[in-house]
Protein backbone atom coordinates (compact mmCIF):
# COMPACT_ATOMS: atom_id res chain seq x y z
CA UNK A 1 0.00 0.00 0.00
CA UNK A 2 1.14 3.37 -0.96
CA UNK A 3 0.73 6.87 1.57
CA UNK A 4 1.77 10.05 0.08
CA UNK A 5 3.01 12.35 2.62
CA UNK A 6 4.12 15.95 2.24
CA UNK A 7 6.83 17.11 4.42
CA UNK A 8 6.22 20.49 6.36
CA UNK A 9 8.32 22.86 8.01
CA UNK A 10 7.51 21.11 11.65
CA UNK A 11 9.38 17.74 10.01
CA UNK A 12 12.75 19.51 9.79
CA UNK A 13 15.28 20.23 11.65
CA UNK A 14 18.40 22.78 11.68
CA UNK A 15 20.26 20.42 10.02
CA UNK A 16 18.05 21.75 6.97
CA UNK A 17 16.37 17.80 6.49
CA UNK A 18 13.49 16.01 8.33
CA UNK A 19 14.52 14.87 11.66
CA UNK A 20 15.40 11.31 12.17
CA UNK A 21 12.65 10.33 14.60
CA UNK A 22 9.99 11.88 12.40
CA UNK A 23 10.10 8.74 10.00
CA UNK A 24 8.51 7.15 12.64
CA UNK A 25 5.76 9.23 13.11
CA UNK A 26 5.43 8.46 9.27
CA UNK A 27 5.82 5.27 9.48
CA UNK A 28 3.39 5.33 12.10
CA UNK A 29 0.67 7.25 9.73
CA UNK A 30 0.87 4.65 7.29
CA UNK A 31 0.80 1.29 8.96
CA UNK A 32 -2.70 2.85 9.96
CA UNK A 33 -3.43 3.58 6.66
CA UNK A 34 -2.54 -0.39 5.80
CA UNK A 35 -4.80 -1.60 8.45
CA UNK A 36 -7.50 0.76 7.18
CA UNK A 37 -6.68 -0.14 3.71
CA UNK A 38 -7.94 -3.71 5.41
CA UNK A 39 -10.66 -2.97 6.88
CA UNK A 40 -9.61 -2.47 10.41
CA UNK A 41 -10.17 0.36 12.64
CA UNK A 42 -7.76 0.58 15.68
CA UNK A 43 -9.73 2.68 17.34
CA UNK A 44 -12.64 0.22 17.60
CA UNK A 45 -10.47 -2.59 18.10
CA UNK A 46 -8.63 -0.95 20.92
CA UNK A 47 -12.19 -0.27 22.37
CA UNK A 48 -12.55 -4.13 22.63
CA UNK A 49 -9.19 -4.32 24.10
CA UNK A 50 -6.79 -5.59 21.42
CA UNK A 51 -4.34 -3.20 20.44
CA UNK A 52 -0.93 -3.06 18.65
CA UNK A 53 2.33 -2.28 20.38
CA UNK A 54 6.18 -1.38 18.55
CA UNK A 55 8.59 -3.83 19.92
CA UNK A 56 11.30 -3.32 17.95
CA UNK A 57 12.09 -1.08 15.10
CA UNK A 58 15.09 -1.27 12.33
CA UNK A 59 15.70 1.70 10.25
CA UNK A 60 18.08 2.60 7.53
CA UNK A 61 18.71 6.48 6.67
CA UNK A 62 20.21 6.54 3.12
CA UNK A 63 19.25 9.61 2.47
CA UNK A 64 17.65 13.14 3.59
CA UNK A 65 14.01 13.86 2.74
CA UNK A 66 13.80 17.79 2.15
CA UNK A 67 11.17 20.72 3.00
CA UNK A 68 8.70 20.87 0.56
CA UNK A 69 9.39 17.31 -0.70
CA UNK A 70 6.45 14.89 -1.82
CA UNK A 71 7.32 11.41 -0.47
CA UNK A 72 5.68 8.15 -0.86
CA UNK A 73 5.77 5.66 2.13
CA UNK A 74 5.23 1.89 0.96
CA UNK A 75 4.48 -0.40 3.13
CA UNK A 76 4.02 -4.54 3.34
CA UNK A 77 3.38 -6.59 5.94
CA UNK A 78 6.33 -9.29 5.74
CA UNK A 79 5.53 -11.85 8.19
CA UNK A 80 2.50 -13.03 10.63
CA UNK A 81 2.58 -14.75 13.89
CA UNK A 82 0.29 -15.67 16.78
CA UNK A 83 1.16 -12.74 18.17
CA UNK A 84 3.12 -10.49 16.53
CA UNK A 85 3.05 -8.81 12.64
CA UNK A 86 6.63 -7.51 10.73
CA UNK A 87 6.08 -4.61 8.12
CA UNK A 88 8.40 -3.50 5.93
CA UNK A 89 8.46 0.01 4.76
CA UNK A 90 10.25 2.34 2.22
CA UNK A 91 9.94 6.03 2.28
CA UNK A 92 10.33 7.00 -1.86
CA UNK A 93 10.46 10.26 -3.41
CA UNK A 94 9.94 9.72 -6.65
CA UNK A 95 11.61 6.31 -7.54
CA UNK A 96 14.48 6.79 -4.70
CA UNK A 97 14.58 5.49 -1.57
CA UNK A 98 15.40 7.73 1.65
CA UNK A 99 14.66 5.50 4.16
CA UNK A 100 13.85 2.00 4.77
CA UNK A 101 11.81 0.02 8.10
CA UNK A 102 11.43 -3.49 9.07
CA UNK A 103 8.80 -2.85 12.73
CA UNK A 104 7.39 -5.49 14.61
CA UNK A 105 4.13 -5.04 15.96
CA UNK A 106 2.79 -6.95 19.18
CA UNK A 107 -0.26 -7.36 19.79
CA UNK A 108 -1.56 -7.05 23.21
CA UNK A 109 -4.54 -6.23 25.71
CA UNK A 110 -5.72 -3.53 28.06
CA UNK A 111 -3.22 -4.96 30.65
CA UNK A 112 -0.74 -3.94 27.76
CA UNK A 113 0.17 -8.28 27.79
CA UNK A 114 1.04 -9.79 24.58
CA UNK A 115 -2.31 -12.03 23.56
CA UNK A 116 -2.84 -13.79 20.21
CA UNK A 117 -4.30 -11.73 17.16
CA UNK A 118 -7.67 -12.41 17.08
CA UNK A 119 -8.62 -14.61 13.79
CA UNK A 120 -10.54 -12.31 11.91
CA UNK A 121 -8.02 -9.27 12.25
CA UNK A 122 -5.42 -12.55 10.73
CA UNK A 123 -8.25 -12.72 7.89
CA UNK A 124 -8.68 -9.72 6.69
CA UNK A 125 -4.79 -8.90 6.87
CA UNK A 126 -4.97 -11.97 4.36
CA UNK A 127 -7.31 -10.57 1.66
CA UNK B 1 10.24 30.13 39.15
CA UNK B 2 12.98 29.89 36.12
CA UNK B 3 13.43 26.45 34.37
CA UNK B 4 16.84 25.96 32.58
CA UNK B 5 16.15 24.22 29.09
CA UNK B 6 19.00 23.51 26.15
CA UNK B 7 18.29 23.65 22.81
CA UNK B 8 18.49 20.16 20.79
CA UNK B 9 18.48 19.24 17.41
CA UNK B 10 14.48 18.43 17.79
CA UNK B 11 13.83 21.72 18.76
CA UNK B 12 14.57 22.82 15.71
CA UNK B 13 13.44 23.78 12.32
CA UNK B 14 14.96 24.38 8.89
CA UNK B 15 14.86 27.66 9.28
CA UNK B 16 17.92 27.27 11.93
CA UNK B 17 15.08 28.25 14.70
CA UNK B 18 13.34 26.71 16.96
CA UNK B 19 10.15 25.49 15.09
CA UNK B 20 7.49 28.05 16.77
CA UNK B 21 5.20 25.15 18.46
CA UNK B 22 7.80 24.36 20.36
CA UNK B 23 8.08 26.75 22.54
CA UNK B 24 4.47 25.44 23.85
CA UNK B 25 6.33 21.81 25.22
CA UNK B 26 8.79 24.57 27.19
CA UNK B 27 5.80 26.08 28.54
CA UNK B 28 4.18 22.72 29.52
CA UNK B 29 7.13 21.93 30.85
CA UNK B 30 7.94 24.98 33.22
CA UNK B 31 4.08 25.25 34.29
CA UNK B 32 4.60 21.96 35.59
CA UNK B 33 7.84 22.39 37.57
CA UNK B 34 5.77 25.45 38.74
CA UNK B 35 3.18 23.58 40.04
CA UNK B 36 6.09 20.72 41.71
CA UNK B 37 7.55 23.53 43.29
CA UNK B 38 4.50 24.55 45.12
CA UNK B 39 4.12 20.95 45.71
CA UNK B 40 1.40 20.19 44.02
CA UNK B 41 1.90 16.82 41.79
CA UNK B 42 -0.18 16.81 38.79
CA UNK B 43 -0.12 13.00 37.75
CA UNK B 44 -1.34 12.42 41.42
CA UNK B 45 -4.24 15.11 40.88
CA UNK B 46 -5.86 14.02 37.43
CA UNK B 47 -5.80 10.70 39.61
CA UNK B 48 -8.42 12.33 42.08
CA UNK B 49 -10.09 13.61 38.52
CA UNK B 50 -8.57 16.98 39.17
CA UNK B 51 -6.99 18.18 35.87
CA UNK B 52 -6.01 21.15 34.41
CA UNK B 53 -6.24 21.83 30.22
CA UNK B 54 -5.72 25.10 28.21
CA UNK B 55 -8.09 27.32 27.00
CA UNK B 56 -5.95 29.88 24.81
CA UNK B 57 -2.39 31.04 24.72
CA UNK B 58 -1.73 34.24 23.45
CA UNK B 59 2.54 34.06 22.65
CA UNK B 60 4.30 36.51 20.90
CA UNK B 61 8.07 35.57 18.93
CA UNK B 62 10.02 38.40 19.62
CA UNK B 63 13.48 37.09 18.61
CA UNK B 64 14.65 33.63 17.48
CA UNK B 65 16.08 30.62 20.02
CA UNK B 66 18.86 28.35 18.26
CA UNK B 67 20.33 25.21 18.34
CA UNK B 68 22.51 24.53 21.57
CA UNK B 69 20.88 27.91 23.23
CA UNK B 70 20.43 27.33 26.98
CA UNK B 71 17.33 29.31 27.73
CA UNK B 72 15.40 30.08 31.14
CA UNK B 73 11.82 30.06 31.20
CA UNK B 74 10.38 32.36 33.89
CA UNK B 75 6.58 31.25 35.13
CA UNK B 76 4.13 33.40 37.39
CA UNK B 77 0.88 33.09 38.02
CA UNK B 78 -1.11 36.09 37.32
CA UNK B 79 -4.66 35.57 38.43
CA UNK B 80 -6.24 32.98 39.99
CA UNK B 81 -9.81 32.47 39.80
CA UNK B 82 -12.67 29.97 40.65
CA UNK B 83 -12.07 27.46 37.98
CA UNK B 84 -9.39 29.28 35.86
CA UNK B 85 -5.59 30.48 36.17
CA UNK B 86 -3.62 32.56 33.99
CA UNK B 87 0.11 32.04 33.60
CA UNK B 88 2.63 34.62 32.44
CA UNK B 89 5.67 33.10 30.83
CA UNK B 90 8.89 34.41 29.47
CA UNK B 91 11.68 32.33 27.51
CA UNK B 92 15.26 33.92 27.89
CA UNK B 93 18.22 33.84 26.60
CA UNK B 94 20.71 35.61 29.19
CA UNK B 95 19.17 39.41 29.19
CA UNK B 96 16.90 38.95 26.44
CA UNK B 97 13.07 38.20 26.11
CA UNK B 98 12.87 35.92 23.27
CA UNK B 99 8.99 34.85 23.61
CA UNK B 100 6.59 35.86 26.41
CA UNK B 101 3.21 33.96 26.91
CA UNK B 102 -0.04 34.39 28.48
CA UNK B 103 -1.53 31.05 28.77
CA UNK B 104 -5.05 30.15 30.43
CA UNK B 105 -5.57 26.89 32.11
CA UNK B 106 -8.93 25.66 33.35
CA UNK B 107 -9.76 23.18 35.79
CA UNK B 108 -11.70 20.51 34.72
CA UNK B 109 -13.61 17.20 35.88
CA UNK B 110 -12.86 13.55 34.83
CA UNK B 111 -15.79 14.52 32.14
CA UNK B 112 -14.15 17.07 31.15
CA UNK B 113 -16.02 19.78 32.33
CA UNK B 114 -14.91 23.20 33.98
CA UNK B 115 -14.76 22.46 37.95
CA UNK B 116 -13.91 24.46 41.18
CA UNK B 117 -10.24 24.68 41.75
CA UNK B 118 -10.17 22.49 44.92
CA UNK B 119 -9.02 24.87 47.62
CA UNK B 120 -6.35 23.48 48.79
CA UNK B 121 -4.37 23.56 46.01
CA UNK B 122 -5.85 27.91 45.84
CA UNK B 123 -3.44 27.86 49.20
CA UNK B 124 -0.60 26.04 47.84
CA UNK B 125 -0.46 28.04 44.84
CA UNK B 126 -0.40 31.33 46.90
CA UNK B 127 2.30 29.90 48.98
CA UNK C 1 -9.53 27.63 2.19
CA UNK C 2 -10.21 23.76 3.61
CA UNK C 3 -7.33 21.46 4.46
CA UNK C 4 -8.60 17.97 6.11
CA UNK C 5 -6.19 15.83 8.43
CA UNK C 6 -6.52 12.61 9.88
CA UNK C 7 -5.55 12.41 13.89
CA UNK C 8 -2.93 10.04 14.54
CA UNK C 9 -1.41 8.24 17.48
CA UNK C 10 1.27 10.28 17.40
CA UNK C 11 -0.97 13.74 17.32
CA UNK C 12 -2.31 12.97 20.65
CA UNK C 13 -0.98 13.01 24.41
CA UNK C 14 -1.76 11.04 27.70
CA UNK C 15 -4.99 13.53 28.12
CA UNK C 16 -6.39 11.03 25.35
CA UNK C 17 -6.74 14.13 23.25
CA UNK C 18 -4.29 16.08 20.69
CA UNK C 19 -1.39 17.81 22.33
CA UNK C 20 -1.82 21.59 22.47
CA UNK C 21 1.09 22.47 20.85
CA UNK C 22 0.70 19.79 17.60
CA UNK C 23 -2.48 22.12 16.75
CA UNK C 24 0.25 24.51 15.69
CA UNK C 25 1.47 22.29 13.32
CA UNK C 26 -1.85 22.30 11.83
CA UNK C 27 -2.49 25.53 11.84
CA UNK C 28 1.19 25.66 10.18
CA UNK C 29 0.08 23.11 7.04
CA UNK C 30 -3.03 24.57 6.81
CA UNK C 31 -1.23 28.01 5.95
CA UNK C 32 1.22 26.46 3.72
CA UNK C 33 -1.50 25.20 1.23
CA UNK C 34 -3.08 28.12 2.19
CA UNK C 35 -0.48 29.70 0.26
CA UNK C 36 -0.04 26.97 -2.57
CA UNK C 37 -3.51 27.35 -3.52
CA UNK C 38 -3.03 31.17 -4.43
CA UNK C 39 0.34 29.49 -6.25
CA UNK C 40 2.95 30.76 -4.14
CA UNK C 41 5.49 28.39 -3.27
CA UNK C 42 7.33 29.21 0.19
CA UNK C 43 10.44 27.37 -0.93
CA UNK C 44 10.94 29.20 -3.67
CA UNK C 45 10.29 32.81 -2.23
CA UNK C 46 12.93 31.06 0.68
CA UNK C 47 15.65 31.07 -2.07
CA UNK C 48 14.73 34.53 -3.21
CA UNK C 49 15.36 35.78 0.36
CA UNK C 50 11.51 36.34 1.65
CA UNK C 51 10.11 34.44 4.77
CA UNK C 52 7.52 34.61 6.58
CA UNK C 53 8.32 33.83 10.65
CA UNK C 54 5.38 33.75 12.88
CA UNK C 55 5.26 36.59 15.13
CA UNK C 56 2.18 36.54 17.34
CA UNK C 57 -0.23 33.18 18.24
CA UNK C 58 -3.52 33.80 19.86
CA UNK C 59 -5.21 30.52 19.64
CA UNK C 60 -8.76 29.79 21.56
CA UNK C 61 -9.30 25.60 22.87
CA UNK C 62 -12.98 25.20 22.89
CA UNK C 63 -13.30 21.27 22.45
CA UNK C 64 -10.85 18.58 22.24
CA UNK C 65 -10.07 16.80 19.25
CA UNK C 66 -9.37 12.76 19.44
CA UNK C 67 -7.44 10.27 17.94
CA UNK C 68 -9.14 9.32 14.46
CA UNK C 69 -11.35 12.43 14.24
CA UNK C 70 -11.46 13.97 10.60
CA UNK C 71 -10.46 17.81 11.15
CA UNK C 72 -10.89 20.45 8.82
CA UNK C 73 -8.84 23.45 9.18
CA UNK C 74 -10.50 26.32 7.54
CA UNK C 75 -7.87 29.46 6.50
CA UNK C 76 -8.22 33.07 5.36
CA UNK C 77 -6.58 35.79 5.40
CA UNK C 78 -8.16 38.76 7.55
CA UNK C 79 -5.39 41.62 6.82
CA UNK C 80 -2.48 42.80 5.10
CA UNK C 81 0.14 45.32 5.89
CA UNK C 82 3.23 46.31 4.25
CA UNK C 83 5.38 43.53 6.07
CA UNK C 84 3.20 41.63 8.04
CA UNK C 85 0.09 39.19 7.33
CA UNK C 86 -3.00 38.41 9.69
CA UNK C 87 -4.51 35.12 9.35
CA UNK C 88 -7.95 33.58 11.42
CA UNK C 89 -8.24 29.49 11.06
CA UNK C 90 -10.43 27.55 12.73
CA UNK C 91 -10.07 23.56 13.15
CA UNK C 92 -13.51 22.11 12.88
CA UNK C 93 -15.00 18.26 13.20
CA UNK C 94 -18.08 18.43 11.02
CA UNK C 95 -19.84 21.88 12.20
CA UNK C 96 -18.28 22.10 15.25
CA UNK C 97 -15.24 24.43 16.24
CA UNK C 98 -12.64 23.07 17.83
CA UNK C 99 -9.75 25.44 18.08
CA UNK C 100 -9.69 28.80 16.51
CA UNK C 101 -6.86 31.00 15.88
CA UNK C 102 -5.31 34.34 15.21
CA UNK C 103 -1.53 34.16 13.34
CA UNK C 104 0.55 37.41 12.12
CA UNK C 105 3.37 36.40 10.05
CA UNK C 106 5.85 38.68 9.52
CA UNK C 107 8.27 39.01 5.87
CA UNK C 108 11.58 39.17 6.94
CA UNK C 109 15.06 38.54 4.59
CA UNK C 110 17.67 36.27 4.85
CA UNK C 111 19.20 38.43 7.98
CA UNK C 112 15.70 37.83 9.48
CA UNK C 113 14.75 41.57 9.43
CA UNK C 114 11.28 42.76 8.64
CA UNK C 115 11.61 43.52 5.05
CA UNK C 116 8.44 45.14 2.34
CA UNK C 117 6.13 41.59 0.78
CA UNK C 118 6.82 41.46 -2.89
CA UNK C 119 3.87 43.24 -4.87
CA UNK C 120 3.31 40.15 -6.93
CA UNK C 121 2.85 38.31 -3.25
CA UNK C 122 0.34 40.47 -2.60
CA UNK C 123 -1.74 40.62 -5.52
CA UNK C 124 -1.20 36.37 -5.41
CA UNK C 125 -2.89 36.81 -1.94
CA UNK C 126 -5.73 39.10 -3.39
CA UNK C 127 -7.09 36.97 -6.58
CA UNK D 1 27.29 8.49 30.81
CA UNK D 2 24.40 9.35 32.58
CA UNK D 3 21.58 11.72 31.15
CA UNK D 4 17.99 12.29 33.85
CA UNK D 5 14.86 12.88 32.05
CA UNK D 6 11.48 13.70 33.11
CA UNK D 7 8.86 12.57 30.87
CA UNK D 8 5.89 15.28 30.27
CA UNK D 9 2.86 15.55 28.80
CA UNK D 10 4.22 16.12 25.26
CA UNK D 11 6.48 13.21 25.36
CA UNK D 12 3.28 10.54 26.01
CA UNK D 13 0.62 9.51 23.50
CA UNK D 14 -3.11 8.54 23.87
CA UNK D 15 -1.94 4.87 24.56
CA UNK D 16 -0.77 6.82 27.81
CA UNK D 17 2.36 5.64 27.39
CA UNK D 18 5.59 7.60 25.64
CA UNK D 19 5.39 7.55 22.15
CA UNK D 20 7.84 5.42 20.35
CA UNK D 21 9.29 8.12 17.86
CA UNK D 22 9.76 10.37 21.17
CA UNK D 23 12.86 7.85 22.76
CA UNK D 24 14.63 8.76 19.57
CA UNK D 25 14.34 12.47 20.99
CA UNK D 26 16.08 11.05 24.34
CA UNK D 27 18.51 9.19 22.45
CA UNK D 28 19.55 12.39 20.52
CA UNK D 29 19.88 14.30 23.42
CA UNK D 30 21.94 12.02 25.73
CA UNK D 31 24.13 11.81 22.41
CA UNK D 32 24.48 15.36 22.22
CA UNK D 33 25.52 15.12 26.10
CA UNK D 34 27.75 12.58 25.74
CA UNK D 35 29.84 14.45 23.22
CA UNK D 36 29.30 17.52 25.31
CA UNK D 37 30.96 15.07 28.44
CA UNK D 38 33.70 14.61 26.14
CA UNK D 39 34.44 18.08 25.63
CA UNK D 40 33.30 17.89 21.49
CA UNK D 41 30.81 20.67 20.92
CA UNK D 42 28.77 19.81 18.32
CA UNK D 43 27.79 23.19 17.19
CA UNK D 44 31.44 24.09 16.59
CA UNK D 45 31.96 21.24 14.89
CA UNK D 46 29.43 21.39 12.52
CA UNK D 47 30.58 25.46 12.00
CA UNK D 48 34.20 23.66 10.99
CA UNK D 49 32.01 21.12 8.30
CA UNK D 50 31.84 18.42 10.25
CA UNK D 51 28.87 16.71 11.09
CA UNK D 52 27.52 13.07 12.52
CA UNK D 53 23.99 12.18 10.97
CA UNK D 54 22.10 8.90 12.07
CA UNK D 55 22.48 5.80 9.21
CA UNK D 56 20.71 3.43 11.41
CA UNK D 57 18.87 2.63 14.41
CA UNK D 58 18.01 -0.52 16.30
CA UNK D 59 15.46 0.05 19.14
CA UNK D 60 13.68 -2.34 21.34
CA UNK D 61 10.86 -1.49 23.12
CA UNK D 62 10.79 -3.59 26.28
CA UNK D 63 8.35 -1.78 28.44
CA UNK D 64 6.72 1.60 28.48
CA UNK D 65 7.63 4.77 30.11
CA UNK D 66 4.21 6.91 31.68
CA UNK D 67 3.71 10.05 32.43
CA UNK D 68 5.68 11.81 35.19
CA UNK D 69 8.56 9.30 35.24
CA UNK D 70 11.91 10.03 35.53
CA UNK D 71 14.14 7.91 33.33
CA UNK D 72 17.65 7.89 32.64
CA UNK D 73 19.56 6.95 29.77
CA UNK D 74 22.98 5.24 29.54
CA UNK D 75 24.99 6.09 26.60
CA UNK D 76 28.39 4.44 25.51
CA UNK D 77 30.18 4.16 22.21
CA UNK D 78 31.26 0.42 21.44
CA UNK D 79 32.27 0.87 17.90
CA UNK D 80 34.86 3.57 16.27
CA UNK D 81 35.63 3.19 12.62
CA UNK D 82 36.92 5.82 10.12
CA UNK D 83 33.67 7.38 9.35
CA UNK D 84 30.96 5.63 11.57
CA UNK D 85 30.40 5.80 15.41
CA UNK D 86 28.09 2.80 17.13
CA UNK D 87 26.47 3.45 20.27
CA UNK D 88 24.56 1.20 22.61
CA UNK D 89 22.10 3.31 24.70
CA UNK D 90 19.75 1.82 27.31
CA UNK D 91 16.39 3.65 28.66
CA UNK D 92 16.15 2.52 32.08
CA UNK D 93 13.09 3.50 35.41
CA UNK D 94 15.41 3.03 38.45
CA UNK D 95 16.88 -0.93 37.19
CA UNK D 96 14.68 -1.70 34.52
CA UNK D 97 15.52 -1.23 31.37
CA UNK D 98 12.56 0.06 29.41
CA UNK D 99 14.54 0.80 25.91
CA UNK D 100 17.71 -0.21 24.17
CA UNK D 101 19.21 1.19 21.16
CA UNK D 102 22.03 0.77 18.77
CA UNK D 103 22.36 3.53 16.90
CA UNK D 104 25.62 4.37 13.63
CA UNK D 105 26.73 7.91 12.82
CA UNK D 106 28.21 8.78 9.95
CA UNK D 107 30.81 11.56 10.11
CA UNK D 108 29.65 13.68 6.69
CA UNK D 109 31.11 16.61 5.48
CA UNK D 110 29.10 20.09 4.39
CA UNK D 111 27.39 18.40 1.06
CA UNK D 112 26.19 15.60 3.43
CA UNK D 113 29.24 13.43 1.72
CA UNK D 114 31.09 10.38 4.08
CA UNK D 115 34.06 11.78 5.63
CA UNK D 116 37.07 10.63 8.35
CA UNK D 117 36.09 11.67 11.37
CA UNK D 118 39.08 14.03 12.39
CA UNK D 119 41.67 12.55 14.54
CA UNK D 120 41.14 14.72 17.36
CA UNK D 121 37.45 13.79 17.52
CA UNK D 122 38.46 10.28 18.02
CA UNK D 123 41.04 11.23 20.74
CA UNK D 124 38.51 12.84 22.90
CA UNK D 125 36.00 10.19 22.44
CA UNK D 126 38.64 7.58 23.57
CA UNK D 127 39.32 9.62 27.14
Amino acid sequence: MKMTKKVYYHDTDCGGVVYYANYLKYLEEARTEYFCDKGIDLKKLSQIGVMFVVRRVEIDYKSPAKYADTLDIFTQITRKKNVSLEFFQEVKREDKVLVSAKTILVSVNKELRPASIPQDIIESLSK
